[in-house]
């Protein structure tokens, strides 16, 4: 597989490197730290389990498939430290428990920790590979549906995506940016509008991922998107999917659902990309999705860099007896959606079930 | 006429006050400086008109028909330093330039100063009181459109509104802030949604003068508005206007065509609120109108409150390559409004040319 890792300058040195990996000479886990991308862009060395979960429980590494990932590589960790001690499996369970519960209710998180502890009999090089195969199975996923996804976009298009869906959050390549940043190597020139994506700024990740690849885009604050559609100047939306209810309606970042909107007004094709973990048998329809509501902070505050003092630092924008409602997430139903870009193809809703 | 002005906490002692008001006993011209809203509110005393230049220059005081009642305030000053010296007129019609170029193309500016010196043969009671019945005039209009508008808003519906339309831009009152207000203070009892509206986040000037009448309100990222319409949460939208065009197309702040085009999808009536002077006969259509674009450093960067160091700073939210489109407003077609709020009453697009 042509995999190419996520380009990187750390301490002014490029690099490529994908958003967690083992480093078979330390025998560490190491990942990109999240927490103050792009701003400030270095690599968390965990030298034990620990410091894996740790690393998850203070979003160093953030995104569902990122996290499962490395949470098969921080058992790995455990495994190698506790192998031929005493209580070795009670550790290793131990471990296990600790890995689990870092981050709530992620289920790749909970597969990645499963298939390296149902191989606990084997060698140690093969325990590391059936994590390394985890990780690579998430990359491999972002790679082809990157290679199905890019023959949507022709030269000279405006393409409009939201929030972040890169390389960061899937281990490389990333979903709804896959297949844009595959067009891009294989030559297509077209320009991307990226979403702010207000409370968390999103936009300011997806814009250096883009940028890291010299992909021509612009920034645009949420409420831009109409004016630019008005204008004949979108001609493609691709976004990502939190979670995809099997008759097609999709859980994602708020503002999706206006997007769709917007879209369906102006008839311009929307597209959601996802891997396959995303599909939800369990649910039938997007109304039985509970819309989550996150703490006021995240519209109260805004993290931004202080160049004067080359900190990171809160500022408050509103007063603070400001009441806000800050849903995570909205429900965009599958009528709104012209297609869903899989790694087994681009589906229509009704073909989701059978596919997927 | 029932002025109730805005209600204001400065230096602990609470107050009701207008944006700009003439100070009998100091011959000074008083405005609430506007830059640090809501976070500093402090009140800026211009002893002479080259103050008031300098205040108007300085965005002290902000919004078109506020500033022409500034303007007017000023040419007041400099008729009474300058009666009965040497070179009276030519001195005056100095400080008439002066003054008009402090702050380009507000033509409610220009009307300010050409009422005031227009009465130069007058006392000086009688300039005064021209300079004061021109901000009265604006102060007024904004207490029709809410005496008018305010009969849209029924008790229990929640209402959604966009940018800044109060009392800070319109003398006293507001614009579409003003049935709110109004409905309010009759004693309808509703909930209003305050958008953000990046990228100056001007909801933490609307969310604070609704705070000051206890209306109770919450504050929503811009890209919210269509869950809560697809929720059934909202009941009425009501804005401001830029510029209306002959044929009822509005330009407004960014973001204004999203929710039209979203209010228009979920069938939710859709207002907007404007003075007369906003009717631009010189406009056909909104074809016509040149959508502005503003400096990116607005998105770049973000004012905030550090709370710590209690000052006012900016920090940076993208990395300094980023490239923006920051367009200032949008054009939203007459087919999409339900009404227009007017101190001509609630019009309909064709009644605009007619009643206005």
């Amino acid at each position: 597989m042509d995999v190419i890792y996520l380009k990187l300058t750390i301490d002014g040195i490029e690099t490529n490197k994908p958003a967690v990996w083992w480093d078979k000479e330390s025998n560490t886990v190491k990942m990109i730290d999240q927490t103050k991308i792009p701003f400030e862009i270095k690599v968390v060395t965990c030298t034990n389990y620990r410091e894996t979960v740790l690393a998850i429980k203070n979003m160093i590494i953030r995104g569902a498939p990122s996290i499962g990932a490395a949470g098969a590589y921080g058992l790995t960790q455990a495994i190698f430290e506790f192998f031929n001690k005493k209580d070795y499996e009670k550790q290793v369970n131990i471990a296990y428990q600790e890995l689990l519960n870092s981050r709530p209710t992620a289920v790749d998180l909970k597969n990645g920790l499963d298939k390296v502890i149902s191989s606990l009999s084997k060698t140690s090089e093969e325990i590391l590979k059936v994590a390394e195969d985890f990780a690579l199975q998430i990359k491999e996923e972002g790679f082809k549906i990157g290679n199905i996804g890019k023959n949507l976009i022709k030269n000279g298009m405006n393409i409009l995506t939201h929030c972040h869906t890169g390389a960061l959050a899937l281990v490389d390549h990333g979903s709804a940016i896959a297949p844009i940043k595959q067009a891009w190597r294989d030559g297509v020139r077209f320009h991307v509008f990226v979403d702010e994506t207000r409370p968390r700024i999103q936009g300011k990740i997806t814009s250096w991922e883009l940028g890291s690849e010299k992909i021509d885009h612009t920034v645009i604050c949420d409420s831009v998107s109409g004016s630019l559609m008005a204008q004949g100047r979108i001609n493609l939306i691709i976004l990502g999917a939190d979670r995809v209810a099997m008759n097609g309606d999709i859980a994602n970042k708020i503002g999706t659902y206006n997007l769709a909107v917007l879209a369906n007004f102006h008839k311009i094709p929307f597209y959601t990309a996802f891997p396959v973990s995303t599909f939800d048998r369990e649910t039938k329809t997007g109304k039985e999705i509970v819309i989550e509501e996150r703490e006021s902070d995240e519209l109260r505050y805004v993290w931004g860099f202080n160049s004067q003092e080359s900190r990171y630092q809160r500022v408050s924008l509103y007063l603070d007896e400001t009441n806000f409602y800050n849903p995570a997430f909205d429900i965009t139903p599958n009528e709104l959606i012209t297609g869903y870009i899989t790694s087994k193809g681009i589906l229509s809703a009704v073909e989701l079930e059978k596919k997927l």
